[in-house]
Order: structure tokens, then sequence, then C-alpha cells
């Protein structure tokens, strides 16, 4: 199943509403309840057998990565998580998990700060999971940080490594960069321009920043954090599920090497007013296109 | 699968936080975002073969159940729908159903308040559902209508009609209640007590704002509204997909036979200080006890 196009038409037809200030299309919905901070939205699945081995994948990491995928979607806003709800829909087999993985849900979400207050479950032919997760954002300041916020002339920046997710177990057992994307928000202000979290992989997601600003990327690859170096960055930018943030900044802007909870960042690239693509510079100067590397995770 | 066991486990075990102002185990949960409003959440899913017979079911009935459900929750609380967001999972041979799918959703999304403003989907082995409503009540007032504000003495009334939902196609058609929900706010203010929308069985659902309220109702048998009077109120009460509202007043309230919008009002009841339990009367003077009456959906 193709996402892209399927993608297309909803961008295309989504109906809004005066309170909607962001509709499908960005990590976070983003919606105006009256209040003094802007509301996010964002949902996800997770589906046993095709986002986790359901062989060797303890209730705890299940837990953890339903919940952590839609919070990173939070984190990409540089909002605050406030809340979480979960379906789960239980193959015979696995109906003696549930009360394992609403108590590791619970846990995270009251870690992560969205603690869960609703849900609903049932037993069907598939173990699979949908969670929402509502965050805040102030509406002062640089406001919900969007994809389409990157200008000629920026950096682009990465938290943590990157690559081998799944070999690694990282995309079970990540903790989702909200605090990063707060501090980064605290630190940078409005200096801080577009901002995305990799979950198909770096170059797909820089490729949805390129596009949605209307520019081009250029990632230095000898620059790229790794998460297993022989791997090599041309592999790795197309590995997905880093649930890191990528994010670009004013050109002038210092940073330093790692966030207050330990967060590493790497300057890894440029924007440039290109053709709305990722060109990733190899060492010899070669340079290749990588804005479809990745998951097109329709597919 | 039972549910009641497992959400005696969750209720219990719920983490919560100072803005969560109602957690698990109403129709929705309330939040306080720091707004003029409260804000509501709810989370249900709808899974082929189950909720609905793929081989007859249009996709523009899909949709429409699966977001409908979902305001209903909204409409239990007196409060108005804002958004809503989808994920789902297509089988093989359902992923053209998309497209379709999708702009229904979207058309009764905006028609219901609550524009679709994010979704996720998915290849999977079956097709299956899970939407999220958001909506908003003022804080001022009656405020959220919970379960457990029925007392002694209150009227028990009911919207619409119940009983044969399957059987009539109701399930799939109905228009969740969220109007009427408004207008018995208007009407009533702090006279409307409790309200729970019937999704289990009026029986069952009764049982939850007896629960709740620790009160008894009785239901007289020959005013519940039988949307097919052959059926009898003894079966139909234990039907479920109602999607009616169920609701208490102050003993003195009047309401017209229809609201605004055309939809039915019927006083079939009354709370007194029992076991919680409820009480169906038979014309004969003969009482039976329904608060098990319905669906214990997860079985």
């Amino acid at each position: 199943m193709r996402e892209t196009s399927f993608l297309r038409h909803v961008y295309a037809n989504a109906t809004s509403s005066d309170h909607v200030v962001v509709g499908p299309g960005d990590d976070c919905a983003v919606l105006d309840t009256g209040g003094p901070d802007l509301l996010l939205i964002t949902t996800d699945q997770l589906i046993a057998g095709r986002h986790y081995d359901p062989k060797t994948t303890s209730p705890e990491l299940i837990a953890r990565k339903a919940l952590a995928r839609s919070v990173s979607d939070i984190a990409a806003m540089a909002g605050r998580p406030t809340a979480s709800v979960c379906t789960a829909s239980f193959a015979p087999a696995d109906e003696q998990l549930a009360t394992a993985l609403f108590d590791a849900m619970s846990r995270f979400g009251a870690e992560w700060g969205a603690p869960l207050v609703g849900g609903d479950f049932a037993s069907g032919d598939t173990t699979q999971f949908s969670t929402t997760v509502l965050g805040s954002v102030s509406r002062a300041g640089v406001g919900p940080v969007l994809r389409s916020g990157a200008r000629p002339g920026d950096l682009v920046w990465v938290t943590g490594r990157i690559g081998a997710s799944y070999e690694t177990g990282h995309h079970l057992g990540f903790t989702p960069r909200h605090a990063a994307g707060l501090e980064l928000r605290e630190r940078l202000g409005d200096r801080l321009h577009a901002m995305i979290d990799i979950s198909d992989g770096l170059g797909r997601d820089a490729g949805r920043i390129a596009k949605a600003s209307s520019v081009g990327l250029v990632i230095d690859a000898e620059r790229v954090p790794l998460r297993v170096p022989e791997r090599g960055a041309e592999v790795s930018v197309a590995d997905g599920e880093d649930y890191e943030l990528l994010f670009t900044t004013t050109a002038g802007a210092e940073l330093p090497a790692t966030l207050g909870d330990g967060t590493e960042l790497s300057c890894i690239g440029r924007v440039d007013a290109g053709d709305a693509g990722v060109r990733l510079r190899l060492s010899g100067g070669r340079e290749i296109d990588i804005a479809e590397a990745g998951w097109d995770h329709g597919s």
C-alpha cells in the first residue's frame, strides 16, 4: 500500500475549522481551545508482527513503544505531553497480557507526563494498539515548531544517533525526546525554525522538512552520528525508527554538544534554496539524493 | 475475554495528575488545559466482522459508525465535539477502500463538528479502526455530566428508541446525540444529574449509572420506547448499540416530548436509594434485575 498517494488525497481534501491551527500533515495537529496554550494531538498504531516481534518482545517493551512513538510526535512540535489514550485488540493467545500491558503503559505515561486517561479493548484476530497522545505548546514565542519553517542558510541538526534501530533494539527501548524538544525551544526561541521526529529514516524525514519548507537540505555524511558506525551513513539514513529530532536553526545558532538530560546534538548540514530535495554529501564529494531513502510506511 | 475484571484493575491502578479532572471509567476523560472550557477525550475501536459485516457494509457506513460511536461518548458528557483523529489498518482486500473511508469520515467529522485532523494507516491482517474524538464542555454551570450524579428521587429518561439496533441497521446509520445533549444541558442546567450513552444495552448501561452513583434505578417496562415494539422491553433493554442518551434529572424537571432537532424524550423510571441495581418493572408488577443485561463487550 503506497501511503504517499493516499496522503496527497488526504492533505488536499481535509476539511478544517476555525479552531484547527494545523490540520493533517505535520507530526501533530494543532488546535486552539481558547486557553493559554495550544493543544497538540497525534495518533499512531502498533501492530504485532509488523512493528514488533511478538515472539521476543516483552509486554513492557510493547507498551513502551506503543506510547513512545506518539510522545515522540509531541516532541517534534517542541510540545509538552499531557495525556494519552489507547485502544487494543488482542488475539486469543495474547489476552493474558492485557494487565501487564496496561500497567506498563500507565507507568510510562506517568513518567513522560502523559497519564493514560482512557481506552478501549476488544478481542480480535490480531494484537494491535492505537495510541493517541495530547500535548500543549505555548502560543507565545516560537509556538509549535512545524516542518515548514526551514529557511535557506539554516543549520541542520539531529539529536542522538542514527541507524540500526531494529538491529540494536533501540526501536523498542528509546526514550522520546520531549525534554530535549522543550530545552531546544527554551534555548533557541524563534531561532528554532523547523523540526520533525525521524520515524521513517533521516533521509525521508529530512525530505519532509525540505518539501514542507520548499528548500533543499544538504547533509554531510561524515557528520551524521551513527549508532553502528560500521553500517555507514548511506545505509543508516534509510534505516528509520530512530525517533530522534531533526531540526533546523538560524545559521548563527550555537548549541552545546549535549543537552541537560544528556541528549547528544550534532550539526549535520545546511539548508539551501534547492528543489525540496535532500542531498547526502559523501566523503569523496559525491552527492546522492536521499529524500526518498527510508520507509514509505504504507508500503 | 471478560472486560469487567480487567477494568476493575484499570480503574484501581490508573495514575493521575493535577490536570486530569476525570480519569478512566466514564464516557470520556476530562482534562483541565487552563482554558475557559474543559477538554473531553474518548477513544474506541471498530473491527471488521465484529462491529460490522464487511460483506454488506458500505465504506460510508463503516466510516460513519467508527466516528459516531466516539461522538456519542462526547454527547454523553453533554459536551460539544471539536476534533477527531483515526487510525486504520487494512486487510489486503480492503486497501482500495481507504480513500472512500477517509472521504466519508472527513465529511461526517465536519458535519458533527469534529473535523478529522490527523491519522495513521497501515496494511495489516485485519481491517479495523481506532477513533479518538475530542470535545469541550464549559467548566461553568453543570460542567461535564458524569455517570455518578444520580440521586434518589431523580427521574430516569431516555432519548429515541431502544432495541433491535443490529436487525434494523440503526447501529450503522444512527446520528450521535450531541445536539440533544447540549440542549438538555441548556434546558436543565444543574437539574441534569447523570448521563451515559447506551452502547451495551439499556440495562447494563443503567447499571453503570446505578453503580457509579450508588443508587438503584427502577425502569417501567411499559414506558421504554421500543424501536421494534413486538420485540418487547425485556429483550430490547439487552440489545445494545442504541447510542441513545440515558439520563437522570431532578424529580420536578419537565421536558418536552421532542427536542429541537426532533429527538424524542421518554421518562422511563425513577432512582431510588437501592443497592446499585436496575429493576425492570414488568406489566404484571413483577420486577427483574437488568443491571447485567446486555453486552459485557469484552466477552
